[in-house]
C-alpha cells in the first residue's frame, strides 16, 4: 500500500519570480531529482511520493499543508 | 489500495482567460504530461492519480482543496 | 480496491441553459470522454471513477462538493 | 470492497409532477441506463452503484446528500 | 465485503393509509422488485442491499436517514 | 466482514399491547419471516442481519436507532 | 470477522423482581434460545453475538446502550 | 480479528461485601462459567471475550463502561 | 490480530501498602495467574493481553482507564 | 498487526533520584525482565511491546499517557 | 505491519549543552543501542522503531509528543 | 503498510544561514546518512521514511509538525 501522504495536497504559491521547488529522493541516498521553477503568482500542488520524501523551497512563497502553514523567504 | 487522494476533489476556478492547469508526472522523472487551458469562469475538479503527483497553475484562479484554499496569480 | 472518491456526491446545478460538464480521462493521456449538456435548473450528481479523474464545467453553475463549494461562470 | 458510496442515501423529493431521475452508466462510455419518472411529493432514495456513476435530475426537486443539499429546477 | 450501507437504518413512518415503499433493483437494469404497503402509523426500517439500490416512497410519510430527513407527499 | 449493521442496537418499546415487529427477508424476494408480538412496556433490541434487511412495526411504539428516533402508531 | 457489535456493552438493570431477558436466535428462523431471570437491582451486560440477533426485555428495567437509553415496563 | 470489545475496560466496584460477578458463556447455549466474589471496595476490570458474551452483577456495585454507567443493587 | 486493548494503558496507583493487582486468565476457565503486590505510591501501567481478560484490585488504589476512572477500597 | 499500543508514547519524569521503571513480561507467567534506574529530572518515553505488558514505577515520578496522567510516590 | 508509532514525531529541544538522548532496544533484553549528544538549541525529531521501544533523556530539554508535553532536567 | 508517518509533512524554515537538517538512519545502528544545509528563509518539507527514523536540526529554525511546533536554536 502507498500511504506516503494523507491525500491532502501541499499548496505552494510563489510570491516572487524564480522560486525553486526542489524534490529530494527517498531512499538510502538523498539527492535532488527535480527542480521546478515558479514565476510570481504560480501555484503548485504537490504530494510526497514513492520517489520524493523531501521538498525544499527557495525564495518567497506561501505554503499550505496538513502539517501547518508557513511563508518561505526572508 | 489507492492513497494518492483522500477522495475530496480539488476545485480550480479560472478568474481570467488562459489559465493553465499543468499535470506533472509521478515517477523517477517529473515531466509535463497534460496542459488544460481554461477560460474565465471555467471550473476544473481534479485529483492526484497514479500518473499525476503535481499540478501547476499559471494565471489568476481560485483554488479550493482539503489541504487549504489559495488564489493564484498576481 | 476502488477509492477514487470518499463516496460523497459532487452536485452541479446549471444556472443557465447550455452548461457543459466534461469528463476527462484518467491515465497516461488526458482526453475528453464525455460531454453532458445541462439545461437551466438541471442538477447532476457525479463522482470520480476509474475512467474519470477530472471534470471541467463551462457555463454558469453552482457546485457543491466535499472539497469545497464554488460557482462557475462569470 | 465497495467505495462508490459512503452508505448514506441521497434523497430526492419531487416538488412537481414529471420530475425525471436519470441514471448514467459508469465505464468507458457514459450512457442513460434508466429514467425514473416521479410525481409531485414522491421521494426517491438512491446511491451510486457499480452501474451508476452519475445521476441527472430534471424538474423541480429537493435534493439532500452527504455532499450537500440543493433544489433543482428554476 | 458488503458495504452498501453505513449500517444506520432508514426509518419511514406512514402519515396516511396506503403509503407505498417500492424497492428498485441494483444492476444493469432497474426494475421494481417489491412493493410494501403501509397503513397510517406503521414504521418501516430499511437499508440498501445487494438487491436494492433505490427506494421510492409514494404517499405522505416521514423519512429519517443518515443522508437527511424529509417528508414525502404533498 | 459484516456491514449490515454499525453494531448499535435498534431499541423498540411497545406503548400498547399487541405491537407487531415484523422481520422481512433480505434477498431477491422480500417476504415476512418472523412476527414478534409485544405487550405494553416490552422492549426489543434488534439489528439487521444476513436474513433481515427490513423491519416493519405496527402499533404504538417508541423507536430509538442510530438512524433517528420516531414513534409509531397514530 | 465478527462485528455484530461495536464492542460497547448493553447494560440492563432490573427495577423489580422477575425481569426476563430473552435471547432470540439469529438465522433463518427466530426462536427463543435463552431466558435470563433477574432480581431487583441485578445488572446484566450483554452484546449481540453470532447466536443472538435480538433481545427482548419483559418487566421494569433500565436499559443503556450505544443505540439509546430507555426504561422498559409500564 | 477480535470484535467482541472496543478495548475499553468495564470497571466494577463492589459497594458491599459479597457482590457476585457472573460470566455467562457465548455460544448456542448460555451457561454460568465463572462466579467472581467481591469484597467491599474491590474493583474488577473485565472485557467480553471469545468465552464470555454476558456478565451478570448481583449486589451493590458501581459499573463504568463505554456503553454507559450504572449502579447495581437496591 | 491482537486487539484485546485500544492501546491506552490502564494506570493503577496504590494509595496504601499491600494493594494487590490480580490477573485472571482468559479462556474456558477463569483462574488467578499473577498477583502483583504494590507499596503505597507505586504506579502500575497494565493492559489486557492474550492471557489476561480480567484484573482484580484489592486495597485502596486510584484507577485511570479509557473505560472510566474509579478509586478502589473503602 | 501490532495492537499493543496506540502509538502514543508514555512519558515518565523522575522527580527524585532512584526512581525505578520495571518492565514485566507479557505471557503465561509475569516476571521482571528489566529495571531502569532514573535520576532526578530524567525522562523516559516507553511503550508496551510484544515483551512488556505491564510497567511498574517505584518512587516519585510524573506520568503522562493516553490513558491518563498521574504522579507516583507519596 | 509496522505501527509502533501513530506517525506523529516526538520533538526534543535541548535547553543546555550535553543533553543525552538514549535509545533502548526493543526485545527480550533491554539495552542501550545509541546515545545522541545534543548542544543547546538543537532539536531532535524521533519515533519508536522496530529497534527502539524506549528513549531516555538526560539533561534539560523540552519534549513535545502525542502522549503529552514535559520538560526534563531539574 | 507504511506506518512511519501519518502523511502530514514536517515543515522546517531556516531563520538564519547555515541551518543543518541531519537525517539519522533507522535500523540496528543509528548513523548520519544525509546533511541538508539551508539558507535563511529556505523551507524544507520532510517525513520519516524506511531509511530515516530521526532528524536533527542545528541552528535557528521554525519547526511545524503534527507532533507539535517548536523553534530550534538559542
Amino acid at each position: 500500500m502507498n500511504c506516503y501522504t494523507d491525500g491532502k495536497p501541499i499548496l505552494i504559491k510563489a510570491l516572487e519570480n524564480g522560486v525553486s521547488i526542489i524534490g529530494l529522493t527517498r531512499g538510502e541516498s538523498t539527492k535532488f531529482h527535480h527542480i521546478e521553477k515558479m514565476d510570481k503568482g504560480d501555484v503548485l500542488l504537490v504530494q510526497f511520493t514513492e520517489f520524493t520524501a523531501a521538498i525544499k523551497i527557495k525564495g518567497n512563497a506561501e505554503i499550505l499543508s496538513s502539517g501547518g502553514d508557513i511563508v518561505s523567504g526572508d
